[in-house]
């Protein structure tokens, strides 16, 4: 199996197999004149699956149903962007000034979508398998369960001075990207096409934000497709995957945009306006240092 | 403009032109409540375009026809994988054995796709626009211009003994993602959907490439979407941004079935081999390098 | 303070305080004419001070003394490369046959440093800390509730079947750079010039590991440089950093021996050995998935 | 040569040349027990050769003179910072806020450092090989020769209205790390140290650029550290490598400072501040782009 067929770029005649298996993989196969993915011929997906199915079956390793598609692609289309005042979009404008190939660019761009800037939605998906577990060792289904698990869940939260991961927003007193994906899994839960566990663990987080405030903490953009992700059946930590899948979307756009602007070395502030300085005064080098 | 309305957020009551200025986009406008992409608010947008529509609309500034989405979506798709042998990918799979996130895999094995990785493609277009534009200025209109333009343009890489971009491929003899995507643009050329020029001049190439060859040329992954993303109107460097989100769906897949196998710190060979040693035999430091 | 001498890059007359507040620095100071790094003029420091204590004056804000300046340059040195079988080294050089700058190949070498990488060090010296900590709280200052202590940390360890960072190595069975690194810590401890509790901690850590072993699990490269980094007070954290600075030396080196060879697209095995395929057998794509 | 001494970690009794070679290297040789950097044992190294040493010994195989190592070390320190207004050192600082390890924070500043940021030593030390080759083409040795020859240079750029790289700054009227690195440099070429042949060409690009200006343009710190790089016989694209481990001490100290300050998310302007906006007025999706 791990030797291919005979072909113009010699292959390997011999086993030589602890090398071959040391980068074996189930994601593709690429032999002289093959490329199969997941096992289906290249060939075959082009022009018959869209880009998110092909995120889909590259990473899950079957086709999505056409509801699992569409939930997936409305994810990926919320996240595109959230302008240049996020780090990950202003380090990649100002990397399109320095010289660089757009692929460095959107390499800049991604890499600090970290823990705390793209972890939210993961840490989200993490909180809602919790809260659906929980629920579901002390409920008899009626639902009644979940809304207590959730109120002991913000409870412990707010001992601890802990934000719940996916919901309230700096900016967005009312995040718009919510409303459109929630009805989105309503609608797909409502069908069948999903559980809907997921969907039911984040409102009950949401009402037990709200209670006894005035100001409710809304679901935020990783709230929302947190619930999508874990809903679509994908682990957390592949949450933050497609959320960079996403936002490299808005990288590219605004790399772009900034490297055809023709500015070279941009700082992130106007180049007559100076950083401040809280350091030592000016001072000399002690004598005895000298080399 | 620049000063959004009053929010809970409290923005700047005053003008400050210069600083908002400096970071200034059409791309995306984000005011507390509100994500305009492009002009259009993100929650019309979810669940009514595609992803790769979103990328479009992103770079493009202007949603694409449908005929322009599927070809985009198919040259998308047709990029995502060539297997672990590739250096991009295999920097992404052993990235996520160090302990990384997954968005600083993704970063590594993007960051590889350079001028000579991950550039053949935007160099093709290149070549594309240069042929078009040589054949338009020699040329009736009938063809036989491009034709010989091509000639031309083929000898002379052939006496710098450069290797014309998007043509050959180390592994196929011929390319299976060629002919399904040179379908689409030939059809929806023929509908008057893209002009066709830029298929017309790689075609043009691919020929004068065989000419005189017992085994031609075959046009590859990087030349078949080059012609696509030319007939689209894409500027070249943006085919090298194009190729970058396509991989990372690749990226995205390897990285994540090697996190999943649960190995630490992999290195590029199996870690009973050991890389050969080429310098200077064991020597002792000189004594009067001691400090 | 924060607005400069006017220059002919015309500084900005007034305040903007906020602006230059959000970038504020007490590293260096930058006005025309003038750097300051931690308050002494760069022209003072050139030719004055070495690589390594530069590298200590911008971290910690002081100059070292020569004691410390020595040891800093000694685990700094220590760390340089451990070969190409490392994937943040093959990475680099992989990356260096992609068309990439030299400076983009150490970043992509560099980004392979995480938790599991790059952190080992970091960790011990978190480790360290715990159980000077401990020992501290039960001991009499004698020492044998450092050996207590190890003794119990080491216990936990083991019952959780995790590996105490800094110690063992897959690889080598007595660490090489291990007995240079503690005999220079010694000597300072003994001069007065570190307080030599992260050695005795280390020391009495892999005392207690060999206990009733046949076969010891010595100090490594991580264990040896975080009793360094930690004598000399640096928090665990600037381990990793410190590491960091001290293998971008062989990730240049590397990438430019491979940049030097000419070779294009490097994959990690030789190109007629390809990685094996265990994931589903050649299929047709379903008929209904046709867009 | 390839095959390691017998050892605990199991070596590989037979050959596979072509797998061990694949990784073939004279930078190091690791094997069980033994670390060669450059052919020395690094136990020899540790404690006796200098950071900046061992930066020549693993880049150029073979130790440097105390003259050498210290004219590196002088440009090594002259490089390590120039502010946060860098977009380099700007985007480490907020990639620190984003929950990265300083790996992570230190690859996406030295990214950055591309053909515009960071390449500029690299061009400049292109540029006074070529002066010094058309000098020495064209002249007795007297030194006339080099002043006609920088004239023509500089007035072939000025034709191209091209910028010569490593000359005049946008903020330094005179950069003040110039001077202590030439006079090192002179003082080295006095004494035979290095040929002086860098630095004549240096000083007559300098001369050349200051005819006719009523304000000269001054050598900066890319045309100061290029001479030495010249002078000590690096090729150019090193000129690039050296001056990212040198800003990388810069990156590490000011992405450190950020780490410390506990803000997260940190975005290139305050909060309250907001991009401005010169895109499409809001507006609605239209009805036929529904999916």
């Amino acid at each position: 199996m791990n030797t291919p067929s005979p072909a113009p770029s010699t292959p390997h005649p011999g086993p030589l197999p602890e090398v071959s298996d040391w980068w074996t993989t189930a994601v593709s196969r690429i032999r002289p004149g093959e490329i199969l993915l997941r096992g289906y011929p290249v060939e075959q997906l082009i022009g018959h699956v869209g880009f998110a199915e092909s995120v889909w079956l590259m990473i899950r390793g079957e086709l999505p149903t056409s509801a699992q598609a569409r939930l997936l692609d409305a994810a990926l289309v919320a996240g595109v962007d959230h302008g240049p005042q996020a780090p990950s979009i202003a380090a990649a404008r100002m990397a399109a000034t320095c010289g660089l190939g757009l692929n460095n660019v959107i390499a800049s761009g991604v890499n600090l979508l970290g823990d705390v800037h793209g972890g939210a939605g993961q840490q989200c998906m993490e909180v809602l398998a919790e809260l659906d577990q929980k629920a579901g060792a002390s409920a008899d289904g009626s639902g009644a369960g979940l809304d207590e698990a959730a109120d002991r869940l913000v409870a412990a939260y707010r001992t601890e001075r802990r934000h719940v991961p996916g919901f309230g927003h700096r900016f967005h007193p009312h995040d718009p990207r919510r409303d459109p994906l929630l009805e989105l899994v309503a609608e797909a839960a409502a069908n069948g096409a999903v559980p809907g566990r997921a969907l039911a663990a984040g409102l009950a987080l949401e009402h037990a934000l709200a209670k006894g405030r005035s100001r409710p903490v809304p679901m935020n953009i990783d709230g929302a497709t947190a619930i999508i992700y874990s809903e679509l059946g994908f682990p957390p930590e592949l949450g933050r995957g497609l959320f960079v899948l996403s936002r490299s979307v808005g990288i590219l756009a605004h790399g772009w945009e900034e490297k055809s602007s023709g500015i070279r070395i941009k700082g992130p502030i106007p180049r007559r306006l100076l950083p401040s300085y809280h350091g030592p005064e000016p001072r000399d080098l002690p004598q005895q240092e000298s080399a």
